[in-house]
């Protein structure tokens, strides 16, 4: 590893700590999605550790939040020689399997057509709060009463008024409430934080690892807080796309190391030096 | 006039009155949107008498709704020799012209292309509010929310979302919500009043215009109180088409009376002996 390497991860890794503190739990997440999603796949406490301090995590916040997951179910974790190896338990592998197509898709969203569902209180209402809740990819919600999805329509279902739909016109109120403030301001803070790194040097297995279940965590929590949706539903400040973009470009040349480089690989020589959140709960 | 042809008109007449009580002022603008329509053509007070009397109207019913009608400027009335003649204003006639299309259209609503207007509160309300109230075949509101229009999407407007919308499924709730049960009652009362008459015999001029005002009146109060739209969004139980049907044959075979006939007619030696209504207010 050449010093230049070396500093240049460590600006990025600075650059792309999230200001507003980090959920340890979600990281570790955002690391098991991207690293060892597949059943069978895990990584000991000491690889884990190697991977994600030097984002600025004490190995005692990676114990308590390995205990929350294993306690919601998310991950397990087993005996293996002198320590143990954690894994996302067949439900966290569901879980992170059903949002993957979107965080990893590169493209922007291009629908042209869309179904409208339009519901009457009591039992509409119910029905499309449903499907609502279901897949990140399901209805999304107009109003109370109006929920918008992807593709032509459905078989009828009795409460609804169906139609299929070309979206003309999106008024400012829609924009901003499918992409709330806090996101806008989230989004424009990772595009700031990926602007400025350009190519990245050659990077051992380890630092990939860290940079990418960084990164992952980061767009992740970016990209599963709106529905996907072409242009026209973005605000003029939105800068999604641009994020995108440039998480994909990085990515790509972050080539995804194998768990058993982690294993084996030496701990870095470094720790940031990043202040604790103002509200570190978890 | 054969007796045949007399019996037959008062059957029909008997049968078409309306059962909940006649609203006089409604009658004559059904008369004159239908028979006196153009700028200059008006009607004398006995004229008019000897075509509404028929029906079961008093004379001095006749005169007090004409004087309802000249209080909100629906009509006007000038002397002519020893009597009055009556014709609509300019803005009677406007309002006339407004909803003639729609009453007379012969045809069902086969509209396949539409669009789809959603507001949020409040500017996109009062918007959604004035669209609504515009024309008889303008928007049409499926909630509070949601207003559907024929045709395709108009310009943006800033507060509305805009859909090019082919609807699917429409559900029992909007069925009733747009055809409300009295609206159904009456036009199933329509419906059997016209089922037995079969083709009329030759009618003179002033039976023609009783039957045609009597008949366009109670066609009128039917199709005037429901947006136009296709069999997918009618109640199982709604014969509006039927009674459409219906209508314009009888119609047709009471070809329309020129004015100078109902002017020079002798009088029907008859009145109806149609009780008075329970609630007799206009």
């Amino acid at each position: 590893m050449t010093t230049n390497a070396h500093d240049w991860f460590t600006a990025a890794v600075e650059a792309l700590a999230e200001p507003q503190g980090q959920r340890v739990w979600s990281i570790i997440v955002s690391f098991l999605g991207d690293m060892a999603q597949d059943d069978g796949a895990g990584i000991s406490s000491a690889a884990l550790t190697r991977v994600i301090t030097p984002l600025g995590i004490k190995p005692e916040a990676i114990r308590v939040a390995l205990h929350r997951l294993r306690k919601d179910g998310w991950t397990d974790s087993k005996r293996r020689g002198r320590g143990s190896v954690h894994f996302l338990t067949p439900h966290g592998r569901v879980q992170s399997a059903q949002v993957t197509p979107r965080i990893y898709d590169p493209t922007a969203c291009t629908t042209a057509e869309w179904h409208m569902l339009i519901a009457a209180p009591p039992s509409g209402l119910e029905l499309l709060d449903a499907l609502s809740e279901g897949a990140p990819d399901g209805v999304i919600r107009v109003n109370r009463h109006t929920g918008l999805a992807p593709g032509p329509a459905p078989a009828p279902m009795s409460d609804l008024l169906i139609a299929n739909a070309r979206i003309e016109h999106v008024p400012t109120w829609l924009q901003e409430e499918l992409f709330p403030a806090p996101l806008r301001q989230s989004c424009a803070s990772l595009d700031a934080a990926l602007a400025p790194h350009g190519t990245p040097p050659a990077l051992d297995p380890l630092r990939r690892a860290c940079l990418r279940t960084l990164l992952v965590h980061r767009w992740r929590r970016i990209v599963l807080r709106h529905p996907r949706l072409p242009v026209q539903f973005h605000p003029t400040d939105w800068t999604g796309e641009s994020c995108r973009t440039k998480v994909f470009e990085l990515l790509e040349q972050l080539p995804q190391p194998s768990l058993s480089e982690l294993e084996t690989a030496e701990p870095l020589p470094m720790t940031l030096d990043i202040p604790p959140p103002p509200d570190a709960a978890h």
